[in-house]
């Protein structure tokens, strides 16, 4: 049975299980804190990030969301994520690539550690000048995803690829963290209540993190 | 004909060349400089940076340097990059991941940032606190490097892959910058030297970017 190191408010640990559950795949879940940095996950994965992945029997590891999910999709044909011919899989890996590392480091990211990491770890105050700036900045990517949902039904080509997974896990964590303004941004507002109606986005929604609670409409399909 | 949207510092263009020549792709250079934010550039991509790739006749363009890698490791059966059982394919791209967005971020983006963008940008002088945590970690990169090198001829399983010559961009940009001091890597330095041997590798290296000047060992492959 396969093991997923994971803790619920990763995006990138959201991605992988949104997929996992697509393709149907099972799998525990393991909780880990990365910024225990605890000696076994550490010798798992040097980086000291999640997810990571793990099949005792079959002595596989795999490591960060990107290389997991490309396994499961070379592996498991149930719900292909990168699909079609070789220039729109290219297209569904450069969306997917532009939310895991252009939004989450404008914005995920910066409200992470504002949000959850100086609270449950560091015990600070969050800076109010950096928090605006990531939430201005959310804002603008929901604008883009407006333009990019006027122009077609899913966010990569004419099919839901993995770009619409990596999305809304990255949107469902800063949703979470209560830093969206849905106003004003009806297309990716009906395109998010699509995505959280797929049963693979229940068990997500459903969960909590300690200290940390959630807009009351974080987990409604109608919000 | 395929043009590549690059420029010579970048090292997400350097990875891509890499590639291109090792598969034997016929592509044309357009020198592209991201921070002019050129607006047919932002037209072909919106995040406005390097590498792009694009084909007018088959009206096929590519974006990132990942999904540039995927595209010709699927369609040009020459010089397979991403190799093996899945498994294994998934340890090349964390590996290449790792320097990609790990190695990129710690240390090459700081760099270029402090020796290339302020000079030729900005017209500041490098922040010395900065250049000198950016270089601490390109050293403990190297330390890395040696380990794996400790335990195989190669970073990603038993071949030469995508791996090997995505970190040999990056560390080619530290290199070209003069902010990587090789005493005391001997097993980097050994496998550095075979990839700078390699023919893709003699294009690069005999480029210049202006104004700033490599030091002497840089091209040399005997170094």
């Amino acid at each position: 049975m396969w093991q997923l190191f994971q803790f619920p408010l990763c995006p990138f640990s959201r991605k992988v299980r949104l997929v996992l559950a697509e393709k149907g795949v099972g799998h525990e879940l393991v909780r880990e804190n990365p910024w225990e940095r605890r000696d076994e996950f550490m010798d798992l994965n040097p980086a000291g990030e999640t997810p990571v992945m793990v099949e005792p029997d079959q002595a596989v590891t795999l490591i960060g969301s990107q290389p997991i999910v490309e396994y499961f999709d070379e592996t498991v044909d149930r719900m292909p994520m990168i699909h079609g011919n070789a220039a729109l899989r290219a297209e569904i890996r450069r969306m997917t690539e532009w939310f895991d590392i252009k939004l989450y480091r404008e914005a995920v990211e910066p409200l992470m550690n504002e949000r959850m990491r100086k609270r449950l770890v560091n015990r600070e105050s969050p800076d109010t000048r950096v928090l605006r700036e990531a939430m201005r900045t959310a804002s603008e990517h929901l604008d883009y995803l407006d333009y990019l949902l006027d122009h077609g039904r899913w966010l990569a080509g004419p099919g839901l690829s993995l770009a619409d997974f990596t999305a809304a896990a990255h949107l469902s964590v800063i949703d979470y963290l209560g830093a969206l303004d849905w106003r004003g941004h009806k297309q990716t507002k009906d395109w998010y209540a699509v995505m959280k109606s797929r049963p693979c986005f229940r068990p997500l929604l459903g969960e909590r993190m300690e200290v940390i609670v959630p807009p009351g409409h974080y987990d409604k399909v109608d919000f």
